[in-house]
């Protein structure tokens, strides 16, 4: 028998920070491929790209319980709040999937820079191509 | 020795579209942390993101050379041209690494729907999640 590794898991349902039932199958889905779903951020005002980072299960239940964006850390391989030491938050605008649900879009408010090198993007190098 | 699977690396640079020079050290950098690198692609008018797709270094190369995208296709294990079955070709207009070089960014000016579906971009779904 498979058993979750993530106890709040268990009730197969759980109320994002809105109030709403989310159903675990409504977003298990994204984790068929990988255990880890790459996340398009995007600054929803702006519509300038922020960032990629990747949600697993349990980063995506926090992000939707606590309207805040949660990674998981492939470096360090763990969970983290975005903004967790920085205070560089993210508040949740809107959470979409892609076609073929192996791909998230994140539209958030994004508090001072997006990137750990201070710069309000991690695309701030110069473009490689011009077309 | 290592020996590069792709002969057109020998030289070890390049002209792009625009007859600038390339070098591969520009490029390689890209692919250290593996063979794929996530690309995220944004139309550049609306600044809409479209999708997200991977390349490796040979079909960065080809969008390079021929300032139309290329990706490689997971499902496949094939370089694609994108559109080459159904017209909906991206024209690359800016190619940005982000600051820990494991990330592209991709602006396009797209024909037609972006997506296999027929939609414009891939995120077209109800959001899981408004804040």
């Amino acid at each position: 028998m498979a058993v979750s590794v993530y106890n709040g898991f268990m009730n197969n349902k759980f109320n994002d920070i809105n109030g709403n039932e989310i159903k675990l199958e409504d977003i298990s889905k994204f984790f068929f491929k990988s255990e880890l779903v790459p996340t398009i951020v995007q600054e929803a005002n702006t519509q300038e790209v922020l960032m990629l980072a990747y949600m697993n299960e349990e980063s995506l239940r926090k992000t939707l319980e606590t309207g805040w964006t949660w990674y998981f850390s492939r470096s360090r391989q763990r969970l983290w709040q975005k903004g967790e030491e920085s205070g560089h938050v993210q508040k949740v605008v809107s959470i979409t999937g892609d076609c073929d649900d192996d791909t998230l879009l994140v539209k958030v408010e994004q508090t001072g820079p997006a990137c750990h090198t201070g710069n309000r993007t991690c695309f701030y190098a110069p473009p490689i191509f011009k077309g």
